[in-house]
């Protein structure tokens, strides 16, 4: 099949893409490579070093012979996305690419705005170019678990059956997100069902999990291919923030009680996921969520199982409860489904020591690099108010 | 108390500013006036004709002795929009400053995301507003009935409590709206849900049924007071298009089947809701939706209660079914509730055939200026698509 993926020089956005080329599909990626741009504007970095994008290009080219395409440009540009898809005419786009940090897009009005304006617009402007160009083409679209909070039921794939006062519908699963980011995504997922109920788009909703893991099967051939990794508070997920922190030997930070539960997957899961979803199209016409995950801690459990899996390598990692600068229940329910992906054929590789083990062995390659001032938490949810745009 | 009306240029904010003014409180009113420019863009006007907004506010304190206060400017412009908060300090403020037509917000890929960014940023900047200057500012938020689109269960106040696999939850209603305007509402509602679970606003969303009629006790007063009234395909309502059908003889045109029941009310009572909406504030931290209608009717049980109506006056008004511009369902079940109003104390002033007698007199007074050329739908939700932003 042909490929497009979009947000290519990200951090599952690369992987994915190279996955997708080692499984026989012809891909390109497009980025405007502003994820760069948020590092110099934070102050982080990745810590894994990366290459810019088309000398990972070419590399991925020497080493196995295959071509990717790069569209250098941005979404929110509409006359840049109607021609990506007119010129290269993709069976079916794989769309990373939005501002994905909670953190960052509660920063400020500013950085709510640009959050949603960002991923909201780049989102329209595809569903118009698929619309007007080839109405065929598969949409897969990362979405994420965050977009449900935490409700009191079973949080279901996306749908509910409904019945209320004797009568049943199949609706869309109410949706309780916890940040301007993640509200973002809640937003394109209504524009994207609408746009496959007016005009018979098809599209895969992936309401993916946090992931963990530095480097796949094939960001691993060569050093060229590696793909970022942030650990920072404000775009480092918090497993990979752990692995760092315990490898400097600053305690793992826990936020508040640490009994939020959230779902998880392994980077390499991530890209599994995505490839049996393109792979299995939708439907002409349908709007299907998968939630992608494949295992369900809470952050304290995480904590735990990082600080054990360093005692295995001789590190002695303790557990600090921090003021927590998010809002959000510390205790709750929590029973996502994933049915979906497992019936695709999804086979997770599970949270293990062994696999912790090899995080931390691979963060120590870079610990002379890791910048312990941006570990913490400066972004506050609540303190996020007072800050106008002047 | 003092009120803000965001939109007080408009249709419906300017007879609310009007009533609010009238019931004893302190009023300020502000406008970005772009309304007047989709006038011009799209080749319509009001059918009956409108002062400036400064006129008009001139004239009510001439006649009434009470001073509006004006604010020109856009709410995307968040120092604006800070300022005038900073400034005037309100106890609630009613946000009417939206993009409010559904055909307009179907054009091309233009007009949706001028329609999303402009109803999502504005409503953003006033929540980031409302928080820094004062969270026990009441935002009484314009929504639509539309929001829900026409699900088979009944239409609950935003709101349903749910249980699933032996669990409960409160949770908001799902949402299936049917064009880029009434997605708009849907993540504004989000967002302000949002801002009161983080933040402690307080919020109350009047998801608004299709409103009738041309004139209140207010605008009444003097012919510098009127408010506008539109009738063509874009940005007039049904009943309002009906009427000024029957007025030039033209078939009242029913979009297909015509079995498409919707929520509608008397512009006077919008006045009365807005009113009570205000005037018992939500608590601090609770998002309260209201669903803001009086009566159920098809789009063809409404043409023929005008055709009706219109015999009583010697007009001979045709019915004519014409294609569907919109892709909506013709036959479907509807009930939504309306209690949390009419527990207020709203008096519902019901449709009647001698209201639409006096409509029709009323638009006969200008019927030399109807432009028929307007009346019938050049926006169609199919062929919104293949228009890309070049």
């Amino acid at each position: 099949m042909r490929i497009l993926v979009l947000g290519g020089d990200g951090y599952l956005g690369w992987p994915s893409a190279l996955h997708l080329s080692a499984s026989g599909h012809e891909v390109a990626v497009a980025d405007n490579f502003v994820r760069r741009t948020y590092d110099n504007e934070m102050g982080v970095s990745s810590l894994v070093p990366i290459e810019p994008l088309h000398v990972r290009v070419r590399a991925w080219q020497e080493l196995t012979g295959k071509r990717i395409d790069i569209f250098a440009g941005d979404l929110f540009d509409a006359d840049f996305t109607h021609d990506m898809l007119r010129k290269w005419r993709p069976d079916a786009i794989v769309h990373f690419a939005e501002q994905r940090s909670a953190p960052y897009s509660m920063i400020d009005q500013k950085h709510a705005v640009y959050t949603q304006v960002n991923n909201v617009v780049g989102n329209l402007n595809l569903l118009y170019a698929i619309a007007d160009i080839d109405p065929t083409i598969h949409l897969v679209k990362l979405g994420t678990m965050g977009e449900y909070g935490t409700p009191n039921i079973d949080i279901e794939e996306g749908w509910l059956e409904i019945e209320h006062n004797g009568r049943k519908d199949r609706l869309p699963l109410p949706k309780v997100p916890g940040s301007f980011y993640h509200l973002s995504k809640v937003h394109d997922s209504h524009n994207i069902h609408f746009a496959c109920r007016m005009w018979g788009l098809r599209s895969t909703d992936l309401n993916q999990g946090v992931v963990y893991g530095l480097g796949t099967d094939e960001t691993d051939l060569h050093d060229d291919l590696h793909t970022s990794f942030h650990y920072d508070a404000v775009f480092g997920t918090v497993l990979n923030r752990y692995v760092v922190q315990a490898v400097i030997g600053e305690p793992l930070t826990v936020y508040g009680a640490g009994g939020q539960k959230r779902s998880f997957l392994n980077i390499r899961d991530t890209l599994q996921c995505v490839r049996l979803a393109v792979e299995n199209p939708a439907d002409q016409g349908e709007f299907r969520v998968f939630n992608q995950f494949t295992e369900v801690f809470t952050v304290l459990e995480l904590a735990e199982i990082v600080a054990a899996a360093a005692g295995k390598v001789g590190i002695d990692a303790q557990i600090a409860h921090i003021d927590n600068p998010r809002i959000e229940l510390e205790e709750h329910y929590y029973n996502p489904r994933n049915d979906a992906l497992l019936a695709l054929g999804l086979e997770p590789r599970l949270l293990s020591e062994e696999l912790v083990e090899d995080m931390l062995t691979r963060v120590q390659r870079h610990a002379a690099s890791i910048d312990r001032e941006t570990l913490l938490p400066t972004v506050r949810w609540r303190a996020g108010m007072p800050t106008p745009a002047r």
